[in-house]
């Protein structure tokens, strides 16, 4: 198996800059922010993707993501935070173990994180919720 | 205080499209999708973002995205998902309750949720560890 860069900075063998840890997870600055702070946490234990990682460890990565979140607003008094993690090369997964990214907004910004929508009509939707209902 | 709307579906006043839920948190398609399946999950109790949430509640909205994830999977099964929480106007949130949304994704499906990066300096990123750490 090829070595993971996530599981050699969570191990201390690769350098990163740490803000932040507990015995589940860690946080540390992305080396390529969209912000000024932008924050990565991963899981402690390799996983790949959210469909990967075990419920358990997905909550507490959100506990770290939330401990964040308040530090960098105290840190750096953003207006507001963009919180995501992609799950696959489809929605711009690089890295191939869990990443939440925290990312601190601020107004005209430029960053440019959300999607374009339309309406969906109320057929659209009545046929997807039969197919994920189906599937419970 | 101005209604929410988020509120309102959570105790089954206005409709929804509802995918799951469970004690914590309510999960229901958005109407308007940037895919088929795209799903918000809101935690019961009103709060405004993750800075207003609580951390246990943080915690149980993960772990719904969690099995909304795998359900999405196995209903839709596509080739990844995106999620995502915005906290603030300045980070585009439009519904003042927390919501997490989980969007499917596949391949060369034009939906454009990453940003433009780009590399940092050492030097910034250590200004920048110093301000956060400073802040713990």
């Amino acid at each position: 198996m090829d070595t993971c860069v996530f599981c050699e900075i969570v191990a201390g063998r690769a350098p990163a800059y740490r803000v932040m840890e507990d015995e589940h997870a860690v946080a540390f600055l992305d080396r390529a922010p969209a912000a000024a702070g932008h924050t990565l946490i991963v899981p402690r234990n390799h996983a790949r993707d959210v469909w990967e990682l075990p419920e358990d460890a997905c909550a507490e990565v959100a506990r770290l993501v939330h401990r964040v979140s308040a530090l960098l607003r105290v840190a750096l008094a953003p207006d507001g935070l963009s919180v995501t993690h992609a799950t696959g090369e489809a929605a711009g997964q690089d890295v191939f173990h869990f990443h939440a990214h925290v990312v601190p907004r601020w107004r005209g910004d430029g960053v440019r994180l959300m999607w374009e929508t339309r309406r969906a009509s109320s057929q659209e939707l009545q046929e997807v919720l039969e197919r994920v209902t189906a599937a419970r």
